[in-house]
């Protein structure tokens, strides 16, 4: 939690809220928020500064995305996705075909293979995760959309378990349209708001499915027909939450002073040290690294695999190390280089260790 | 502001976010919130507990919960809705009529037609916002929605300028779906978090155009087949905003301790004292009453006709009296039945009267 929380809530609060009421849209600039919360992480993932907005969640900005993405190849048959895919990312996509009267279909690629081979000139949409949930798998988001758009498909790339933890260039990589979370690496805060990325020579032609008053050309003339905004604003829906905003900011702030190569290197470094502590210490216990073992192919954690895991996690929370389970044996720990020290990553272990040494 | 909000935000900080973290999606009951705001809001909307819960913005809901109508009516055309309706029911209803493949389309009323006439064997969804944002002129809930249903269509409300405000019973009026938004009557705070209501006969076939992961039937398996949720739940999206979603929760705890009926008669007690003098103090000056003169035709707000309307409210708002413009000439009072009293209608009424005899 940024420290600035605190200060940042009491003036949306007083100033905001008790004071400015529904002015604070225009006197507080909450309007703005989206965009400035964009510009600031635009940096970290390689975007334009008008690139990047916040809103809404991961699910509905996947939605918005991926019908933006197949509206622009409306002619073409399939999302070409991984059946490793994200619940959410996978359920958008089937109710979209569903709702597309036959125009489109889903393409699962088996797990751990490379999809490359699978786009052809049928794809109309590459859909992934750029890191896998569970193990940590990544993606090479440079190849494959390059891959992509050399069969003249468009990419939708998920960010959420990469965006602040890894470096992404998504404009050097030419991504079409990208979303992430605003909770796990850029410490946004409990539900905090997602994010969205749309390349600039989409901005003008890609259509919002959910065309809200706040994406309206002029949002205030409460004009009776839609006409988008210009830019990316118009992939804002309804009204945005201003207190999740106003947090997420305060971490977003942190960012301003920190260079992203070297949060990026801070995050090379912790995690592998972690795979060599793994090796090294745990591994005589039964407790096996379950990610990719060349950092280039690991996302922002490092599961691994334990017997028990769900005994092991209970005493890990209980010891105070940060982590959580996928079942049925995989335990994640999330590397945030923002806040996480080296040392952090020393004791982590030898605490897994003591609590593999000594099973209850 | 609830007098609440300081301490709740405090808890969903420190045993929330800094000692929580992620598993105080359980241990803070986040999962809960959505459901725990939807069971309090329920009496004041005529809403049984299970029908109603907060989630995203009221676009965004609107979509959901008039995608769901026509695909309950999908072998009929039209959503019957008036121009009048505001901008954003409007875009919302049109994008689905545009990707409907010529399924549906719009058919408007004109501004203040009893569009009953109007709705027919081909009316798919009757929708509408029960008060209009600019005038507070009221729709009869019920009887649109019996002329609506005996023609075999749906209704969708919009309870924006309504909710907390008037008296609303949505299941005996027999309503199918509904929403509104958190942050007027309701006194969410800055972009609260929106409601929506389904009819239990609608719960369980009703699906969600955005089938997310938290209306998954299953949340933690992260089943790669989407299975909606038994009820009202399968209308989530994404992960819901804690802070915001608490601090929404510090406003409807307050109407625990409030009988419905003293709130909307309160309500009444203050718009029809408001009426009054108007006519009685301000008519003499040319400000005229812009909104029906029978309540049960009136929203939560009542609007004056004033010439030089932009002046005079930014002297309004800057002698505390808090008010909105709707151009060229509307300016809205808010009832809030919660906070208002009064002495506050006699004093503001004192000020506009100051404002309109001393012009600039």
């Amino acid at each position: 939690m940024p420290k600035s929380v605190r200060r940042k809530l009491e003036q949306v609060l007083t100033a905001g809220w008790r004071d400015s009421r529904s002015r604070g849209w225009f006197q507080q600039h909450w309007l703005d928020l989206p965009f400035e919360l964009g510009r600031r992480l635009a940096p970290l993932i390689g975007a334009g500064a008008d690139d990047v907005i916040f809103c809404d969640n991961t699910s509905i900005n996947l939605f918005k995305m991926l019908a933006a993405a197949l509206a622009l190849r409306s002619e073409r048959r399939f999302i070409l996705t991984e059946s490793a895919n994200f619940g959410t990312d996978l359920y958008i996509a089937e109710a979209l075909c569903e709702r597309s009267g036959g125009r489109h279909a889903m393409r699962y690629a088996a797990d751990a293979v490379d999809l490359s081979a699978m786009i052809d000139s049928e794809t109309a949409v590459v859909y992934l995760s750029l890191v896998d949930y569970r193990d940590s798998r990544r993606h090479d988001l440079a190849a494959i959309t390059r891959a992509a758009h050399a069969q003249g498909a468009l990419v939708v790339w998920d960010l959420s378990h990469a965006a602040g933890a890894v470096a992404i260039d998504l404009l050097t990589a030419d991504v079409d349209f990208a979303v992430g979370c605003g909770y796990k690496y850029l410490c946004g805060g409990p539900g905090a708001p997602a994010f969205l990325f749309v390349h600039p020579r989409w901005q003008q032609d890609a259509v919002s499915i959910i065309p809200g008053w706040m994406g309206h050309a002029d949002m205030l003339a409460f004009e009776p027909t839609y006409r988008p905004a210009a830019g990316i604003r118009r992939f804002l829906t309804g009204t945005s939450p201003v207190l999740a905003n106003t947090i997420a900011l305060a971490a977003l702030e942190i960012w301003a002073e920190i260079e992203p190569a070297a949060l990026f290197a801070k995050h090379r470094g912790l995690s592998e040290l972690l795979v060599q502590l793994i090796d090294r210490e745990l591994a005589p216990f039964g407790a096996k690294l379950a990610s990719p073992r060349d950092y280039d192919q690991r996302g922002g954690h490092i599961a691994l695999a334990v017997n028990n895991a769900e005994t092991v996690l209970d005493q890990l929370l209980q010891r105070g190390v940060q982590c959580s389970l996928r079942k049925p044996q995989l335990i994640r720990f999330g590397l945030a280089p923002l806040g996480l020290r080296y040392v952090d990553v020393w004791d982590g272990i030898a605490t897994i260790k003591d609590i593999l040494q000594h099973p209850h």
